[in-house]
């Protein structure tokens, strides 16, 4: 069967099922391993951007460098960790200019210095197709400041940072991945499950709820939305790279007001909450079974 | 100008020149860095194969995905470092078969596991071009083990393992890195520069030479030949991911009688020594004047 008639996450699925049945840690955003003696966990990412699939040949090539660091950087803020190292691998078609890869590496510099991570290495390789920009990186996060997305609880409430849609208009190349405020968010309050979104709340929203064996119930209505956006792109555009995260609700009104003082000029905004899923008469939660009420 | 103007090399050190002054180490053929907490460094790769420019078309997928793995290995080999954690990115065209892809990585899994490297995620993504297959890995080495290709001593004896030249006719596809002969040359004996042998030993060896800032003495006579190849292939062919390590002289005798008994079926071979580039009469070494006696 060709690969354009499967899917890109039933392709992974079907070689995740082939793995080794491992000995180590793994998150859904990164890998987050334990290094040899260090106090720290690993973690790793590995992110791609591919010409004429994430940005136009006609893109400027300096926010192609910027989206493809951060578009890594962003799953770090995810787990909260902190990135550290890059290594960049550019696969480039003898028909672009020098002066089109200075502008992409000047993105790529760019990005990493916005969080002080150090570009200490990488690769390149000619090509007789689209370019190809590979941004792996690594990092640290304290065991204890981990955050998976399978810790949600029943009850908790479901926050979102900033505002949801419209990022195919110009956000997505040039946001700024969430790795402060995650970083103090576990920092100062325990939160159970936390997750970046990339796909769109409407996908994004069920991988949570399914990997912490829940349901969930969202206000439609209450979703943040970016300037011009309606509800439905708030739900299936993606590229938001905001956070996604489950908190219980004892600690809503200290993180709201906490929030606003060290974060006056982003939103932060309750969606709704984590149920179990018997609770509105739902079967388990399975992939293509969106419910937004 | 356009990137077909500029080699890859050239390409590489202007960016590199462009990197800002770093307080991390970072090697030659990995990237070794500090790790928070950690006695031990954290070693960094990233290697890429591109179809039509590293593996045909009609290239078995089950050697092209143990190329893809053993290319990044063969890094690790060069700085002893102990191989861990695999990231693997799949830029594939819709028009390859899943039956492709389960072969690619059928031969990506059998090479991390010749090692014990854990592959622990990694992206997949859509192409309209060539298939484009990238392999990160981290790992550690100890802070008294690693080895960079600088530490080369006038007067050092220059040793290649295994047997040069004709990698392209079936070896390229099919090479094991010298991992274990290099952490046991760490292990017993004083390494004083080392490096893997990808480009050809008359592309990599000026560069131990001149990272090391002395001259070499070759004598093209001792290169150890592999079957079919002539001296021009041993010099030139590349691909041979073989060590090449310089050692005081003084540690000769015992090393060549250890390595047979350790590794009897691979040749160890001194092809010549480190000299201090006045020593014969030589301008100071610099790229692109190759000089084999």
């Amino acid at each position: 069967m060709k690969l354009r008639r499967v899917g890109e996450d039933a392709l992974i699925a079907s070689l995740v099922r082939e793995l080794p049945a491992s000995r180590k840690l793994i998150g859904d955003d990164c890998a987050v391993v334990e290094f040899r003696g260090a106090k720290n966990l690993l973690v790793l990412k590995t992110d791609c951007v591919v010409e004429k699939i994430h940005f136009r040949s006609s893109t400027n090539p300096e926010l192609v460098g910027w989206k493809a660091m951060m578009r890594s950087l962003s799953d770090f803020a995810a787990v909260s960790a902190v990135p550290q190292f890059a290594l960049i691998t550019l696969v480039l078609p003898a028909a672009k200019s020098t002066s089109w890869v200075q502008k992409l590496y000047r993105g790529l510099k760019r990005a990493a210095s916005r969080f002080d991570v150090a570009i200490v290495g990488g690769e390149t390789s000619a090509t007789r197709g689209p370019a190809v920009i590979s941004v792996s990186v690594s990092g640290f996060v304290e065991k204890n400041r981990w955050i998976s997305r399978r810790g949600g609880k029943n009850g908790d409430d479901l926050f979102v940072t900033g505002r949801l849609g419209g990022s195919l208009r110009a956000k997505h190349l040039r946001f700024v991945p969430r790795i402060n405020e995650s970083r103090w968010l576990t920092r100062n309050f325990r939160v159970h499950a936390m997750m970046d979104l990339s796909d769109g709340l409407g996908a994004d929203l069920p991988r949570l709820v399914k990997a912490s064996k829940l349901g969930f119930k969202i206000d439609k209505g209450s979703l943040p939305l970016a300037p011009g956006a309606k509800i439905d792109n708030a739900i299936s555009d993606g590229e938001d790279y905001e956070l996604l995260f489950a908190i219980p609700p004892r600690e809503r009104r200290r993180l709201e007001k906490a929030w606003r003082r060290k974060f006056p000029k982003l939103p932060l905004t309750r969606i709704g909450s984590l149920l179990h899923p018997s609770s509105f008469n739902l079967q388990p939660l399975r992939r293509g079974y969106l419910h937004f009420q």
